[in-house]
């Protein structure tokens, strides 16, 4: 058991301005869970540093009190990261928001991590750039917490994800050091890439400060198209055969039939909800170039028995297709008090599948589920529609994605595609990895972080 | 000092075939040097496993006797990482040489350390797909020794670097236990990133057995342009605009002046040989947006200064226009006994700047020096051309490195773009990432390999 709440606070006071240490319940209550449903805590403090020098502040204070540190973003997090489990210092990096650079000519920018994605995109568009991370959380994620969890997003498929966007990074370690890792350069091979070790790392190794993340050009232009299809087989199949003709579109989406119909339950925008499944594609680049591919999808899709197909023409159509993917967690949220977002990836040709035995999983455990995601990537999203009031429905749920999770790796995916590992899904981790590999992740944590100054990391 | 060399070759023989272990003076001499050329050493004895659990048989039987394990594939490199100075063992990626499984709907190849890399493209095209990683030394360089240094190449600012091609990896850790890293999935963030802390690593955390690796469909088509520049300055700011215009080629090369004027000399391709820069832009994918994509930069070029502006027709005409690039290394070999190729990178904008101070700091020093590279990414191949056998002249080479490798930092780059840092860069390594970063590599050297079973990273 770490020191005291009071001589915590004692210390850290002493160390930041006074407003930077918060105390008080709302905070201490907010801080202590992020978006994950199952996973809550109570930290002793938040403290909101201003600067790199005030978070190696806290990291030492803390450290020689032997207290823990968990960092946080805007708590958009998805796998319960950012919880507290053991209490002590929530560091939030909210005052360190500052977009410091955009180089147009180096197409990249350097920021601090508490920069919201969408407010990092603005400041790129003022110079004709864009970040080409986009998770659905964009408008209130941090770029700090999307590098810790190398968070994904819909143009993924053809632009990657964090992993490829972060270039380098500046990292207060557990003993108070500051790091640069990486530079301005996309190619760079002096020493161990530390960068992309960090990022995806979930804030057990380090403190990120400062980022620098490659920007693109803004495309010239993007565009959306649909089909529908009687089943997710033969939409799995098209998604393969796209791929296979050598189109790599942004946006490669699917919903299945429980998402179809609660998405036109709740938006009504004219949905087919007969569907089996609904394949949402879209492209971004030079106009011309958009417009064949999406016309190769589009053909592909209608030889593999896609019906209602339709591209976009214009921007504002472009946007209505999309709809029905940006509206489907809102709709599943409708259906139940928790609408619990799960994250696995299989194999692309195992993804209706996988699909279907999800399905099977919930079978007779009075939980709704439905399971919509990036084809493109082979990463689902089940997502379980539950009252937790219910007598017996949260157990029905872990039970659920014990199983989902199981059916993942047997069909030789990951318990995560983009969502993270956190509290929710530590316990799975060694059943993918393996022994040997998850004692490696001990041995490696312990190299950066001896004291388990930060959480646990397996 | 670790065993005899008798006692090691005599356990070495009892858990491998007989012919699996050569002690003879020709098979010791050609694994004590890579392609690096001021560095060379002798193992006691170079081992050739045909498989996993023959690579653990070595690591275990050597890590028992305390002597190293240097892991070579085809000598390639040019840091001189697999240059065994500790003398023991070389471990041989020569029989481990076959491409398991191509799959056309994943995108992906399973195969083996040793495999050539463009013996794998040749299995990748049955399939209509290619590996995207081209380093020069395509022809020769295995899969394993190309992820071991994570490898560039002439197609990296589009399709990135063999760090964005590996999926994942099986290792044979020093303590012999094996892991596999990563997976079939591009998108998969359960647990640390050691797929790619483990490429680049340059052999000093495990043994790599297997691998998979992303392909991409061999695109509809490829093509090339060049231009010729008064000098750098316009060439780099050319570059810099054909970028911020939104084009991102596969290829933008430049060669300097005094490597045209070789590589005139040398292949008679009738180069302006009074050009202050040559840049060579090339792109590919649907064929007529890499025609629009290389009359943009053709066009950028023509603004910027650039004269006798050509885009190829055909694809006759493309190799023809990408021979000056090829030919650079070959052209400056004829120069001298020693065409000592190095690498290091800086930031886009100071491309010309960096090429003119390495000018400066081979000045009065008798020796001959051209620069060539990859412009796009800021990536430059400086060429020290000498006489090892003249009086001082490799003491020059050294003395002018150190200072190329002084200004790349003093500009925000690196002293390693693609080559890796190897025996050649280390004593540079903490000029560039700092004491607190390289304590930290050997923190996590040491969580990987205790014993120092392999070379050292920092």
């Amino acid at each position: 058991m770490h020191v005291s709440a009071d001589r915590l606070v004692a210390a850290l006071v002493e160390v930041l301005p006074a407003d930077a240490v918060l105390v008080d319940d709302a905070a201490l209550t907010a801080a202590g869970r992020d978006t994950a449903p199952l996973h809550a805590a109570r930290p002793d403090v938040v403290v909101e540093p201003s600067s790199t020098a005030e978070v190696v502040a806290v990291v030492r204070t803390t450290a020689a009190l032997d207290a823990p540190v968990t960092v946080r973003g805007a708590g958009s997090g998805l796998a319960g990261a950012a919880v507290p489990s053991r209490g002590g210092v929530v560091l939030s990096t909210r005052r360190m928001a500052r977009v410091l650079e955009v180089s147009r000519p180096e197409l990249l920018a350097v920021a601090q991590p508490g920069v919201v994605l969408t407010d990092l995109d603005a400041a790129a568009d003022e110079h004709g750039l864009r970040y080409a991370p986009d998770p659905a959380s964009s408008a209130w994620a941090t770029l700090g917490g999307s590098a810790a969890t190398s968070a994904g997003g819909l143009r993924g498929l053809k632009h990657g994800t964090t992993r490829e966007a972060v270039l380098g990074l500046e990292v207060v370690l557990a003993d108070g050091e500051v790091i640069r890792t990486g530079g301005r350069l996309r190619k760079d091979v002096a020493g161990y890439d530390l960068t992309r070790l960090l990022v995806g790392s979930e804030g057990t190794l380090g403190v990120i400060t400062e980022l620098i993340v490659a920007l693109q050009p803004v495309p010239q232009t993007s565009s959306t198209g649909v089909a529908v299809f009687d089943d997710l087989e033969a939409a799995s199949r098209a998604v393969t055969a796209v791929l296979a003709a050598g189109v790599v579109p942004a946006t490669l989406e699917f919903l299945d039939h429980r998402s179809i119909t609660a998405v036109e339950d709740a938006a009504h925008l004219g949905l087919d909800t007969t569907a089996g499944a609904l394949l949402i594609f879209g492209d971004d680049g030079d106009a011309s170039a958009v417009q064949r591919s999406l016309e190769q999808i589009a053909q592909v899709c209608a030889a593999g028995g896609g019906r209602d197909v339709v591209v976009a023409e214009g921007a504002a159509q472009a946007e209505d297709l999309l709809a029905a993917r940006r509206c489907a967690l809102p709709a599943l949220q409708r259906l139940a008090p928790v609408a619990d977002l799960g994250d696995v990836g299989v194999p692309r040709p195992h993804l209706a599948q996988a699909v279907h035995r999800i399905g099977e999983a919930t079978r007779g455990r009075g939980l709704d589920v439905a399971v919509f995601g990036h084809a493109g990537d082979g990463n689902l999203h089940p997502v379980l529609c539950y009252d937790p009031s219910d007598d017996g429905a949260a157990d029905a749920a872990r039970a659920t994605w014990g199983e989902v999770y199981r059916t993942a790796l047997e069909l030789g995916g990951t318990i995560t595609g983009e969502h993270g590992v956190g509290l929710a899904k530590l316990p799975y981790l060694e059943l993918q990895r393996g022994s040997a590999q998850t004692a490696l992740y001990r041995r490696l944590k312990a190299a950066f972080d001896p004291g388990g100054l930060f959480p646990a990391g397996a």
